[in-house]
């Protein structure tokens, strides 16, 4: 019998890296998309950041079948859901007590949950709307100049509540037919963006997008239809430089 | 506005790493534990292999409201909420479609899941029984000499079926009472597996439980209290060993 080990580097969780991470459900077509949110738990971990888990307590706008892509006659809550990612309730509270003095930096993971419980991009496009206390969240951190680190569609968010934000949504310019359907199938979501006043970067699933004057910091995820290592480094990268821009206040 | 790149070295999947995934829904109190299973995606993903996750279509023992611990009043099946972490329906089957053939190796990530929905760990402890076809694959797994790939509470589904098998579930010797409860809160499965004819092998969170002879690999993951990059990091060294094993047919 062998025993491997693997050293690791983080020291133990600070206050000085206070971080939230705000969740919409737990699976990709009606919430939260998982790996997309684990990555991001695991890169703040190893940041040695102190992290609460956020979510809205409030009904999915619909439940989704996972295995057949058909809405379930049943409802779910969407904090009830979240705490599945979140690993029980001590680790996780209703976005209602989310206090932006006690954090340095706020993270939103993808997943079609941003866009049908954050707000109502997958139904109005660029009509629509921001949940209300997110919205106010959101422009404190904005205000307070505490970095925003989005991945996947998340970005739509920011190009709704920060005019003129830089974000990325994934590719659309130079891509072959079959890329754009295959490769980045939301590249709609860069239009949009621009139609809300972003401006948008065109970057890949192992590339960032940094807004320094906005302190947001964006990354494709599963807006390309990647590998899971690829989707997990590119998250490492968003949350490295959110934790990189809370060392320079 | 800036972008950082981040170099990937994983090529692309091969038939030469197939490898099938056994889910047992999306939760930990549940079913699968999230971030256990996401790591093995990524990790697996990292070494090219080609991936299948596989999940029973039953209804899960019961549903846990991740926020409070109570039971809900509702049923949900396995392998739909498995689908969630599978990410759709065209990257999961049901586990009656498992062709042992068609794998070089199996993962099994851990999570209540294993211990109420994949064998009746939770409730008859050392006299548990394993789900039927669950425990056919295993044995065919096993009998072929592919490796088998575990972690957290899922080894001791490999204790009941596989004789003398060694494994590990974490440390329960010299803990002081305080690390026995709250450092290692499931210490007591040690016992259980040892009582259904395995050996154990002490193993922190970073450390990997390798039967050459069985061709067993085991982590303790959540079995620790440890944080979200601990846990990554020793599911990694687990699949790492795992695709070692494979390279060696």
């Amino acid at each position: 019998m062998l025993v491997k080990t693997v050293r690791q580097f983080a020291s133990k969780p600070t206050a000085l890296r206070n971080v939230a991470v705000v969740l919409s459900g737990c699976g990709v077509y009606d919430g939260s998309e998982i790996h997309e949110a684990s990555a991001c738990l695991v890169h703040l971990s190893r940041h040695s950041a102190s992290v609460h888990v956020f979510a809205p307590d409030i009904a999915q706008k619909h439940v989704i079948n996972h295995l057949t892509g058909e809405i379930m006659p049943e409802t779910r809550n969407v904090l009830v859901e979240s705490a599945r990612i979140a690993r029980g309730g001590q680790n996780i509270s209703s976005l209602d007590k989310l206090n932006v003095n006690q954090f340095q930096a706020i993270i939103l993971p993808g997943g079609f949950g941003a866009a049908k419980n954050l707000s109502t991009f997958a139904f109005d496009g660029d009509q629509m709307v921001v949940d209300n206390r997110l919205t106010d969240i959101l422009k404190d951190f904005h205000r307070s100049r505490k970095p925003i680190g989005m991945c996947c569609i998340s970005p739509v968010i920011a190009a709704k509540l920060i005019p003129g934000v830089q974000v990325t949504l994934g590719k659309m310019k130079n891509l072959k037919e079959n890329e754009a359907k295959d490769v980045f199938p939301y590249s709609g979501a860069v239009l949009s963006a621009r139609l809300m006043g972003a401006e948008t970067q065109e970057c890949d699933v192992n590339e960032i997008c940094v807004d320094e004057s906005h302190q947001v910091v964006t990354t494709p995820a599963f807006m390309k239809n990647a590998s899971f290592h690829e989707i997990f480094d590119g998250v490492g990268l968003m949350i490295e430089k959110v934790i990189q821009m809370i060392g320079h206040k």
